[in-house]
Parts: structure tokens; C-alpha cells; sequence
């Protein structure tokens, strides 16, 4: 794969109205980010022939990529954006797969990314069968870094990703979330896989152990702030923008930090009215909500929340050198923090 | 837990007319399955508390511990039947745990065990979590072990298993699979785990490589032989003593050992005749098989042809020095013999 092909996503996001903010850190790690292409589409090679048509199918799902980038600019960060920052970027790229096509049977999902899902082409057993595959496919490549603790991270990210998708379920419809839980769930469920790729980008560069804790600290806090963004845009959003189905997350009884906002704004005879409409298990009209309580105010204060989170992800990155890829890391948040700026109200 | 607690298997087995032939190896190694059961219950701690007591119910699906018995038996043959052992036997049996609780989201089992499964009680969006937590749990547990190999042979090995059920689903209804095709896809998909249990038991117990490549092999064949009794008994067995719904495998298009000997054996006008039946995806009589072709003697070859991979296995075990765990391990394909024997016409 050439380096070209890394550009239609950059060129997609844009012509999706995506501010410009990521072609710098892309443009810096582009060239790697092809070999993680490469190294994907490679894996299927590793299945049973019979296996593999499905695992190159799955590997197709393009996306962003940002893991494997964010793994690559922090290893740059740290002295090396390498081989081993690729294969790492890699082994985070193939457990995050994995998770999307389990992901996909849960919702019920058709489409992801313009392409049919995998639970839609050939249905949920295939499904379940494939993920686990990808999964296997990423832990035995982690395990072949000599350094076990790269296994063990990734392993441990892989079941947080889990524990968190469980904990949510367990939790939709409960009114009783609080804040500090909303938190910790999506630190888990999109956090932790964030927090290793950044880690352990500065760990094969031989970062000491305090910038892999900062590394850690600032990947977790930016994919906090990416699901905050994401759980804004599902309420403000425009489909045609966003590219995929918006306003499902009431319906599906998650309560995520905007409507948590709008709970605790809400005097208490407003508060009875929006439980009453939270707990119908429908999609909810946007004004519905809007003309009970103070709406706009929640997503705004959502996205101040986002963009705090992420000034604190860049104070982490105040032990590194200034070179192009620790501005590429804050350009990475900066891009987040753009994002977070279009869903104010 | 005590010791005690590992008997009622035993007694639900003998009680279930199965040969007192298990006997000797679980008691040899009666102490340390205790240890695996501890050691896995344990690992629900490793969990939020919010997904800990889902963790704990899978757990209890005690099972026979057949792949940590072999862990700690091959252990045992080459000098060492101790912690590693009991570790690598948890880490081995939560993968198979794991697969369990995917393959009743896909079976859409109701109970395992005489337990409602995880699917049943609590749905397949939380059956698919849970998995790939236990799953993602076995990998880290297997990444604590310095030497790199063992995580590398557990994750190639899980992948296997989802390999070989991606194949049989994909073959199913196909009525030109070839032994050959058989045997690889049930040493993917029931003899990886079993390999990897006593290969790696020898390998903690500091085993040289051809040691561990015999106990591999020994392992795989034995894996492979309790695949071809589960294929019998799914056709011969009765269903109050076998403990688990029969009859289903050709419902549901899988090709096993008996029916490719029976198609095999069958004249053109015979296999006319059966391929129409088994292309109807409907519960098959029995008698109605035995109505067209040599159904007996196709279950017998079945039969046979396990009983002869079991010798083989055995002769894998010569290079080892006479003591009563390699008698452990003769004692187990011994027991599959003589299980095998009750299938015989």
C-alpha cells in the first residue's frame, strides 16, 4: 500500500466539515500509518484459508486509525516512531476491530463505514467466531515483544474495553448514574485501549516510567474526551455530517454526560418530567427535551467539561522535549478540542 | 476449598454408568484441581465489581477440568506437577470457558450443566462481554509467565479453536468434506486446547523440545479421539446417561466421523438416497439412517478409528520414564477407550 492511499480518510473527514486540525500529526506519521494498513491486511495471511476471505474483510473497515497513530506520535514523542510503535499500533488496531464486530451483533448494526457489517453479510455466529479470531490473532502478536509487560497492557485494556461495555449495559436507564460512574465506564470502555496505545508507544522507545505514566495519563484523558464528544455529537449531530445514525443512545437507555448535565440542572418537578421521558425506551425528540429543562446549557457545559479534560491531557506532556511529534500529539488534542466546538450550541 | 469438593464429578460420571477408568489419574492429581478451582473462582476478583458476579456464575460451570488434569499430568511426566502447572491448567480452562459461553449465544443452549447459561439467564449482548473478558483475562494470566512462548501458544491455540468452528459452520451441509478435512477441523477446533495443555505442562516442568513436541502430539490425539466419542455418542448415546440434548449434530449439518463413514461405505444409490435426507436440515431418525445404509458398521470404524488414535497418542509417551503420572496419562486414553467402547454396536 502506498502512502496515498492513507488519504482519502483525511479527505473524507474534511469533506465531512471536520476541521483541518489532524493533517499535521497524519501527515507526520502517514508514511507509518501505511505500514499499519500493510501489517492489518497482512494478518488475514496468519488464518486458515478458508478463514481468511472474513479476516481481509474486517481488515477493510479503514477508519481513522487514530490508536495506531497516537501510538506512533508517542513513541516519536519519546525517540523512536519505529517498527515496534507500528506493531503496536497494529495489536491495538486489531483488538479495537475485534470489539467493532462484537459491537456490531449487539446493536443490531447494518452498516459501518459504508460497508455492510459482518453480523448483517453472514450473521451473528460468524460473528462472535470472528472477533474472537481477530482478538487471538492481536494477544499472539503482543506476546511476540519480549517484554511481557506489552501482553500483559494489552491484555488487561482488551477485558477493561469489555468490562466496560457490560458496566454500561448494566447501567442504562439508571437515573441514578452519577457523574463520577459516566467517567469511569467510558474511561474504561474507550479510555483504556487509547491510554496503551500511547503508553506503550513510549515504552518500546524506551521511555523511563514516569513519561510512560504521563503517556498513559494523556492517552486515557484524550479518549475520555473523545467519547465525550461522540455522546454530544449523538444528540447535536447532523447524520449527513456525521456519517452514521445519530440520536439511538437515549433510546437505548445510555445516559451520557449531556443528559446527566440536564438531570442534575433540573429543578425536581422538571426532573420527573425527563425521567418519565428517559424511561420510555423510545427514540426522544431533542425539544422534547429541550422544552423541559435547560438543554443547550447541558451540551455546552458537556463540551467545556471535554475541552478541560483535554488542557489537562496536554499538561501531561509537559515532561517531553518539543519536537514535531510531541506538537503532533497536541494537535491531536487540539483537533478534539475543535470537534467538541462544533456541537455548542 | 477442599479436596472434596472435586469428587462429586467423579460420582456424577460414575453414577452416569461412564467407567470408573478416571479414577486413578484424578486422584493423582485431585489436589491440584482443587487449586484450579480455586484459582479460577479467584479470578472474579479480578473484575469491576459490577462484572464480578457474572464472572463467579461462569465459574461455577465446574466441568471435569479434563485440560488442567492433562496440564498437570504431562507436568507431572516430566518432573513437575506444581504451580505453573495449576496456572497454566486455570489459564487453558478459562479460554474453554470462554468458548463455552460463545458457543451458547450460538447454539442457543438454555442450560449447561443443569445451570441456565449466561445466554439464557442474561441474554447474548452480555454473553459476547463476558467471554471476551474471561477470554482477555486467560491471555494476561498467560502473559505472567516470563517465558513468551507460553502466552504465544495460548493465544495461537485459542485462535484455533475459533478457527475450527468458523470451518465446521461453514462446512456444514456440505457433503463432500473429506475425512481429511475432518480431522483437521476438529484438531482446531477440540485438539489446540488440548495440545497446548500438556505441551505446555511439560514445557514449565523444564521438558526438553522433542519431550514437549510428544506431548503435544499425545494431547492433540486425544483432543481428537474425545471428538470422535462426542461424535458417536451424539448419534448412539442415551440421553439420560450422556447428561446433554443428542441427536442435533446432523440438524445441524455437521459431517461427523460416523456419517462420512456411512457415505463413504454407501452404494450410488445408497448416498442418493441419504444425501436427500441429510440435505433436509431437519432432526434425522436414526433408524431412518440405518433404513439406507451400513449404519452400525459406520459407527463401528468410527469407533475403531479412535481407538487406534488413542495408541498412537500412547506411543507418544514412550520417551518418557515410567512413573504414575505417565500411568495417569495411559489411564486417561484408557478411559476414552473404553467410553469409546459403549458406542460400539
Amino acid at each position: 500500500m502506498n502512502q496515498d492511499d492513507t488519504k482519502p480518510n483525511i479527505k473524507n473527514e474534511e469533506s465531512a466539515g471536520i476541521p483541518k486540525g489532524l493533517l499535521v500529526p497524519f501527515e507526520l506519521v502517514g508514511g507509518k500509518l501505511s505500514e499499519v494498513d500493510e501489517f492489518i491486511r497482512a494478518q488475514a495471511h496468519a488464518f486458515d484459508p478458508g478463514v481468511e476471505g472474513y479476516i481481509s474483510y474486517v481488515c477493510e473497515i479503514s477508519g481513522k486509525r487514530i490508536r495506531p497513530a497516537l501510538s506512533i506520535l508517542a513513541g516519536g514523542a519519546c525517540g523512536q516512531a519505529g517498527r515496534p510503535q507500528v506493531k503496536i499500533g497494529t495489536v491495538i488496531e486489531l483488538v479495537h476491530l475485534a470489539t467493532l464486530v462484537h459491537d456490531d451483533i449487539m446493536d443490531g448494526a447494518q452498516l459501518r463505514r459504508e460497508m455492510p457489517t459482518v453480523s448483517a453479510k453472514w450473521g451473528s455466529t460468524l460473528s462472535v467466531l470472528l472477533g474472537d479470531c481477530l482478538f487471538a490473532r492481536a494477544l499472539e502478536m503482543a506476546s511476540e515483544f519480549e517484554d511481557n509487560t506489552i501482553s500483559q497492557r494489552v491484555s488487561s485494556s482488551a477485558s477493561a474495553v469489555c468490562q466496560g461495555e457490560i458496566l454500561q449495559t448494566q447501567r442504562r436507564f439508571d437515573l441514578n448514574l452519577t457523574h463520577e460512574e459516566y467517567f469511569r465506564i467510558i474511561g474504561m470502555k474507550t479510555g483504556s485501549l487509547f491510554a496503551t496505545a500511547t503508553e506503550l508507544g513510549a515504552r518500546l522507545a524506551g521511555a523511563d516510567q514516569p513519561t510512560q505514566e504521563n503517556l498513559r495519563d494523556f492517552g486515557m484523558k484524550v479518549g475520555i474526551a473523545y467519547q465525550v464528544y461522540d455522546d454530544c455529537l449523538d444528540l447535536v449531530g447532523k447524520e449527513e455530517l456525521a456519517g452514521k445514525t445519530l440520536r439511538t443512545d437515549l433510546a437505548k437507555g445510555k445516559l451520557t454526560l449531556p443528559v446527566l448535565n440536564l438531570i442534575a440542572s433540573s429543578t425536581e418537578s422538571q426532573r420527573e418530567k425527563l425521567n418519565k421521558h428517559l424511561l420510555l425506551q423510545e427514540p426522544i425528540d431533542v425539544d422534547t427535551l429541550a422544552g423541559i429543562a435547560d438543554y443547550d446549557g447541558s451540551i455546552d457545559q458537556a463540551t467545556a467539561t471535554g475541552k478541560e479534560i483535554l488542557a489537562e491531557a496536554d499538561r501531561h506532556l509537559e515532561c517531553l522535549p518539543e519536537t514535531e511529534y510531541c506538537d503532533g500529539l497536541r494537535q491531536v488534542t487540539g483537533y478534539l478540542g475543535s470537534l467538541l466546538d462544533t456541537c455548542l450550541s
